[in-house]
């Protein structure tokens, strides 16, 4: 059980190409640290101001590969975030075209965030937000001959973007090439199920991970074990929730954030673009039935105890 | 403030012809019991027989038109559900044609459940179900000319089968018609998000409502409030959740499904029919991400303080 710093090395791409950065055996632990999925560039961003270009050929800064010891295609591996540390500052941002409601807004956005203040951060006087770190990007590099972006997640894993990985839970991975050949990244500070504006608190951590080796069954996606409750400590207060109804699931998802939007900013009083940020952060989308033929209900659910009203 | 008993007439149709049961007042309360969603026609079902034909034309026996004075179009209806209490027995069942996965179970299969044994119920020997009902089927009436089947909720409401509509519980419906004519049904006795079966535990209940009328602002579909916790009690262990990865929110959804079903059979030696029944009372599938284009991501979390393993 040896304990490994990863090497100041990153990766943009999914591809079998990269030079290993590490070598570590079953059991063993890595710690690192992790840019920020756009790379820094919005460090210096100050909120109320225009949201500056930014180069998206620096976007998904990855840690990796790390090369796993004995690892072979249809084998699983274990990670167990250990700890997770955001090194001061996130943004969240929504951009032209991206997210789940492009056409609704179109003017890019941004809020940087404050993450020397302790347990949770604050958006504008709006919500108090607890902090509850994850790695958005993780997986074993897939069997793949051409180099694959890292936007889209696969049955591989990747770009997950799934809230619940956090310290504590068990995530498995499918290994799909001798070595497994981790690459990690896209640390979050905090997002909710839908990670609806496409960004979280996108925020550069600390982090270490444990990882271990299972042989004898193969999995077809990643899966995950959490440790215990999903929300811990702010669910006292319940949620409200807003509907979307139709025949397709992701026009449900987008009216009942529409919804939500609505309902956000009459009750306090804030602006479209903010309800969405905020949103991407806090809001959680779930299906709530998804079998009375034709029409099909998501939900979006907003955590009352993070509001200050 | 005054209490009512609702009439013990039944009606199978959204149109406004009904003949109103009864009429409240803004803040009454009524209570009355009602009829689980197949008429009873499973109340004698032996676990492990052949599924008997059951006649469609009994499903979904709705209590009401219950008129609502000053209820005008453009209003929103608070129903507060004050009281459930199932009535002994309920049923799960998959039916050929129906529910998110008919290609993969096209046997009709069920399950009687026993409601007399207090707070929890037993699925098997592998898993006790923590009971927690709510209405599936809840609206005011629509403004429409030809009558609807019950079948499909809509902006209005209806056939919502949203789990988390238990006592305490503030639901939001707008108002369509003059005097509101509420209607409603249903019961559940639990019930996970998706109701992927197509059922969930379908049993006969009492139940007591408090109703509210709001004027002043409008509402596009169905809200809700809940009081507290979602999943009160049951989270301590933790989930076990899986994966569906792909360009199609509901494909998406029947390969997570897919996925718990395979691993729920694997781990707790159950058949395929009986890990989908469960799964559409106790999984929850959530929308973990809906922005890395191409790929979105549905999860299916299994509370695994409910698995006796």
């Amino acid at each position: 059980m040896a304990h490994h710093e990863v090497p100041d090395i990153y990766n943009r791409l999914w591809t079998p190409q990269h030079e290993p950065v590490l070598a570590v055996s079953s059991g063993d632990t890595i710690s690192f640290d992790v840019r920020d999925a756009g790379d820094g560039q919005l460090e210096d961003y100050l909120n109320g101001t225009p949201v500056p270009a930014s180069d998206p050929a620096r976007s998904y800064p990855l840690r990796g590969p790390v090369m796993v010891h004995c690892a072979e295609p249809g084998d699983v591996l274990e990670i167990e975030p250990l700890e997770f540390a955001p090194l001061g500052w996130g943004f969240t941002a929504s951009r032209p075209g991206a997210g789940l409601l492009p056409e609704d807004f179109s003017e890019p956005f941004a809020y940087k965030w404050d993450l020397s203040t302790g347990p949770t951060t604050a958006f504008l006087d709006v919500a108090t937000v607890p902090v509850r770190p994850f790695l958005g990007v993780l997986a074993c590099t897939p069997a793949t001959v051409d180099p694959l972006p890292v936007m889209p997640p696969g049955n591989f894993g990747g770009n997950m973007d799934i809230r619940d990985l956090v310290v504590g839970t068990r995530i498995f991975l499918p290994v799909s090439l001798p070595g497994a050949r981790l690459m990690f990244g896209d640390p979050h500070a905090a997002q909710g199920d839908g990670e609806v504006c496409v960004t979280a608190i996108e925020a550069p951590m600390s982090g270490a991970l444990k990882i271990t080796l299972h042989k004898g069954r193969s999995i077809p996606s990643p899966q995950f074990q959490t440790a215990g409750p999903l929300r811990p400590g702010i669910e006292d207060q319940g949620y409200y929730a807003t509907t979307g109804v139709g025949p397709d699931l992701h026009e449900a998802a987008r009216n009942a954030l529409r919804h939500m939007i609505e309902h956000m900013c009459f009750t306090y009083r804030i602006e479209p673009q903010e309800a969405y940020l905020l949103s991407s952060v806090i809001v959680d989308l779930k299906i709530s039935e998804v079998v009375d033929t034709p029409n099909w209900i998501v939900s979006a659910y907003l955590p009352l105890s993070m509001m200050n009203l």
